[in-house]
């Protein structure tokens, strides 16, 4: 089940990954020339379906950490995170298996493809968001009880920090401090796991997912049409629901803060194509937490959120919104694992700060009418 | 030459820094009762000459960091300075021979020996100051080339951090933003050296003379008059030069504020006891800075300024400074280790912002005569 991916999945895996990104997870495209560049160099990398991991093999998502603003600046060496890895490895007294994802929307998606591409390591097709957030003890490793540490944070000027923490949250909170110390960015490896534990605590073949949710963006772009029914073929497969589209409308305004470290703001919108005469409203920190119709919930973190732009039919990070700019609000009902207790505990609207519920979006818009007609 | 340091010794000790400390680093008193307490349940500390240490043995400095203020509030367990030697010793594969002081300044002064109490280590005679200093790259092991990283940092609740940096301003800046998060408080292993390094870096014998500093000022106190002779006799023996009386004072006023983690602020005073009639000012940023009769500077960092209480003879703590004190203001000079070209770039008046060349108090007040008359 192992295959190669080349330049031309991680093209379509960083247009998929800024669909699950919900608004977020950094803009893939510097992530995305990064890994093809070292695919370039070194080859393609092996993706693993979590089935081919042996029970007590060493795997260690990697990843980018801080500001995706200032890492467009900073441009990194590309071999911070492999640093991290190895580092993390001398620690443990073991190597590596292989790589994985800490999430699979955004910049994140890319980055683990760079480290296994110039360390010749396989890559595990799952992740521990299943989305983008913004925070590392948001992971579906640390839900089901995976320790975040030991891990190592390295800059591109060769700093770098082991850290042992006495929980996940503690982990994120100093790592964020080392990491704003760096200037902004860090490049993470962490959440060091067997293969037993990636199997019980990540949401599965979501590389996959992200590289066939970008095709069908790529595809539908070129033939100027809606992307929903294929990308309701990509999601049908996996672990995830039916899209929804939430509404179509037109962007009023958008209302940006940077706040402790975040983006944080709210798009407003006119309804277009059926919906004429309704407001619309999402609310993000740096990804989409909330939908609106009026005063009505649409849908809520941690089911997918994201904006396609009806011109080119592409998803739209946060940070590229404009006036004026015709969208379509797409929700994705997020994986089971990411719906139980203990999960929405660490990423349910109540830990944004909304005095809201968990409602399946699918529920929220059950026996909806799509496109508001 | 080797000797043991017992409970009275640390007493005495805690008094020397009180002096060395020039205001700052900390009131001694809790690190003097913890290093109290561990001599009582583990024994006496061997305090080694210098030149007992093996030329390639491991010495290993360590510390509190953060602010003194938190750290009476959030008591240690007393095992977190030892704690960051063990995991620096891991990291490096090698054993300590013996741990030292990184200042003998304040309270720095007294937690190497809750270390080596516990861990049956000796105590090298020596320091990286000769006084105190805010910020770890104010050490002479810093000046004279040794790398202060691997360092490693553990919080009173376990939480751990390995800091390697490309420089020693980068892991300050690195290190204060982990104990920034840890609480406001870190305890520290750093600057691993060899014998040769230590001998090479250091500032020697400062315990000894922070201990007999120490028991000049007790006895002055109990008999009531000025420590200045008793402490002449022991600053003779060591690198400093003869301490001199700037003047005495009675304090009109104290001007403090909390600024970027520091305590800011101005003293002044009127004369007193043959001084009458002159206004004098200190300066300080946690340490005394620099000292003014009118608009004549009388002293600047790095030589040490003290405020000794004339009512009991013993050294004041910058926190403890209040309207209607009369005091004395001691100057002693520096060793001449921290009066080179490439020491005053890192503690010269100019790095805490002061348009003044670093003149010797020697040479600032030749032929002064003592106290004003």
């Amino acid at each position: 089940m192992a295959r190669f991916i080349g330049v031309e999945e991680i093209e379509a895996l960083a247009v998929g990954a800024a669909v699950l990104g919900t608004g977020g997870g950094g803009d893939p495209y510097l992530g995305k020339i990064m890994a093809q560049e070292a695919i370039k160099e070194f080859g393609p990398v092996t993706l693993l379906d979590p089935s081919e991991v042996p029970a007590d093999a060493l795997v260690v998502p990697v990843a980018m950490m801080g500001a995706p603003t200032v890492f467009v600046e900073k441009i990194p060496n590309g071999d911070e995170a492999l640093h991290s890895l190895r580092r993390l490895e001398d620690y443990l007294g073991k190597k590596a298996f292989a790589v994985m994802p800490m999430e699979c929307g955004g910049l994140n998606s890319t980055i683990p493809f760079v480290v296994a591409a110039r360390a010749g390591l396989p890559i595990v097709d799952a992740d521990g968001m299943g989305r983008a957030f913004p925070e590392l003890q948001m992971e579906t490793f640390s839900v089901y009880g995976v320790s975040g540490t030991p891990m190592v944070i390295t800059d591109e000027r060769g700093n770098w920090t082991l850290l042992n923490t006495v929980d996940n949250a503690m982990m994120e909170y100093i790592a964020r401090g080392v990491a704003v110390r760096m200037g902004g960015v860090g490049h993470i490896a962490e959440y060091p796991m067997t293969g037993d534990e990636m199997r019980r605590t990540s949401i599965l073949q979501t590389v996959t997912l992200a590289i066939e949710l970008g095709k069908a963006v790529l595809e539908s772009s070129k033939k100027k049409v809606s992307p929903l029914i294929a990308m309701e073929e990509a999601l049908i497969k996996s672990d995830y629901g039916k899209p929804i589209i939430l509404f179509e409308a037109k962007i009023t305004d958008v209302d940006r803060t940077t706040a402790e470290g975040f983006a944080k703001g709210t798009v407003n919108l006119e309804g277009i194509n059926g919906s004429e005469g309704h407001e619309f409203r999402v609310d993000f920190q740096n990804e989409n937490l909330i939908a609106y119709k009026g005063d009505q919930v649409l849908a809520t973190v941690p089911d997918l959120i994201t904006f396609i732009d009806l011109e080119t039919f592409k998803p739209l990070t946060t940070e590229t919104l404009r006036y004026g700019f015709r969208v379509a609000c797409l929700a994705i009902p997020t994986p089971p694992i990411m719906r139980t207790e203990e999960a929405l505990k660490v990423w349910g609207p109540k830990y944004f700060g909304y005095d809201l519920p968990f409602i399946p979006v699918e529920k929220l818009n059950e026996g909806m009418i799509v496109n508001g007609k």
